[in-house]
């Protein structure tokens, strides 16, 4: 590898995500305008892949054990040529936050590696292959961060095998996420939850999926609001956040229309209507985990509407 | 209640409803153009309650046991006012059909009663009182056939306690329904439907309603086509429905978007895009049925936007 050469090269920036948005468990997703991993993809003239990180968080060296190799490895093996990819990256979401780190760097490596190639793979493609970091990261191929990290906007999977995605228009909305710096592993949040579910229960569920669908393609914030109930993950899941019930019932009071557990945890985000509401959740958020004593970083944000972005 | 005399006097009709529309069990339904009952409701002045069935089909004396009589008994006890309302229903809509027989006499009784009063109720109060006749059907206050009913076109009711019902935008989409002639009850329908469900199923029955809202709203009919799916209630109950495999495989495979049991059956129904398949799976389901010997009637029409219809 020491004697590949760069072809070409990209910068860009992959967004965070929230995924299994409240009542869209394993289903619905959202990009985030703020924080976002800035990287720069280089094409090389032999194969093989080189991950670097460039500001000391360690990541696996070995690509495919890496999110943002394995996809790539995924990648070249479509493409069965003599090239290979050095990614470089500059993270600002932090692992095991909740907020779509993996997917950011799997999902940033393939649209860079993609845009080098001339655009050759859809964008179903690139979830296709990003979706191979997502079970290096948890060991389950799940595209709820993936596909809003590519798309932009809110995305639907509506399923995986095969692979269904749906873009979901909705109005302006205020995001305001906390990161309480607390470890909360995937596979643990994935493992504590039943296997089953009450019928009824699963009703109530795909009534606020509905809900909340019809709610963002209506522009109908009140509808909005009223359909972000989780009446199956969340009461379980939520348990592992402290501080989650509180901060839930303070930012619905001062008017968020409603939100949840980000991805597995342990972040927690807020929908707003409009931007001062986001800033009072943000305060809100701030005041709990200051007084619990939690290290927290809070973004108050809008949606990402693009995706990855070539810069 | 002999000497009432009529004040006034109102011709409607009121069209049959495909609920539990496939993923969308208990909380989606859709009005359709035909068939419908056709009823005539008057106003008395005094109090008491008069159902009367003009073609024979026999109805329960007892206002508060008839579907049309339970929901006026509900509207009356709000008015407090020493009126009353003789109801008369000409049938069209078969009982125990699965396409909202008991909904079209409780519904068309409350728009009619209404229409009478000068409108002083919102759809949404006729909604909560017509749900009291569904109560006397099938012992449940369920409101995915009366809601269509009353609004028109596809309605969600995302909850029931408290009463929240969107109106789904859809683009033209053709129903061909079967009713075979034979008996399921409401109430065993319910009572072979297991209390738990896998939270996988449940996770891919709420990506498939996702799709499905996301489709009408879009006009995507192929998306509608994908999203057309039931692992949950169908596998249970299509058990129930002799030659509903066979109707479903050959009807998909003639082009028929997709459908399943309306209600809780025995009825079936299949969306088309154009009204040419519609016709051709109509044909199929004569075929099956009468190979397998069962008495059964056809429609072919389309969504009915109106709802209740004042003549």
């Amino acid at each position: 590898m020491q004697q590949a050469s760069i072809h070409s090269s990209v910068t860009l920036q992959a967004p965070g995500t929230v995924a299994n948005l409240v009542c869209g468990f394993d289903i619905l997703g959202l990009a985030l305008d703020q924080p976002y991993d800035t990287m720069e993809v280089r094409l090389l003239d032999q194969p093989g892949i080189i991950i670097t990180s460039k500001d000391g968080f360690p990541l696996p060296k070995d690509p495919a054990l890496n999110t943002a190799g394995a996809p790539l490895i995924a990648m070249l093996e479509e493409l069965d040529e003599p090239i290979g990819f050095e990614v470089i990256i500059s993270k600002h979401i932090k692992p095991g936050s909740g907020i779509g780190s993996s997917a950011a760097s799997a999902a940033g490596a393939v649209v860079g590696a993609n845009h080098l190639l001339g655009n050759r793979f859809s964008k179903e493609d690139l979830v296709r292959f990003a979706l191979f970091g997502e079970k290096v990261a948890s060991g389950v191929k799940h595209a709820d961060n993936i596909a809003p990290c590519i798309y932009g906007g809110i995305t639907l999977i509506r399923s995986i095998f095969p692979l269904d995605i749906v873009q979901i228009p909705a109005p302006k909305l205020h995001v305001t996420v906390v990161h309480p710096q607390i470890e909360v592993r995937t596979s643990d949040a994935r493992q504590i939850l039943r296997k089953q579910v009450l019928l009824k229960d699963a009703i109530r569920q795909w009534g606020n999926i509905a809900g909340l669908v019809a709610g963002f393609m209506k522009s109908d914030y009140d509808l909005i609001g009223r359909s972000l109930e989780d009446v199956i993950i969340e009461p379980v899941r939520s348990i592992l956040i402290p501080g989650f019930d509180e901060v839930k019932t303070k930012c619905k009071a001062a008017g968020a229309l409603g939100g949840g557990i980000s991805g597995s945890g342990p972040s927690v985000f807020m929908l707003s209507k409009d931007e001062e509401t986001a800033h009072q959740v943000e305060k809100l958020m701030q005041e709990v985990y200051t007084r619990i004593g939690l290290d927290h970083h809070t973004y108050v944000t809008t949606i990402n509407q693009q995706g990855v972005k070539i810069i």
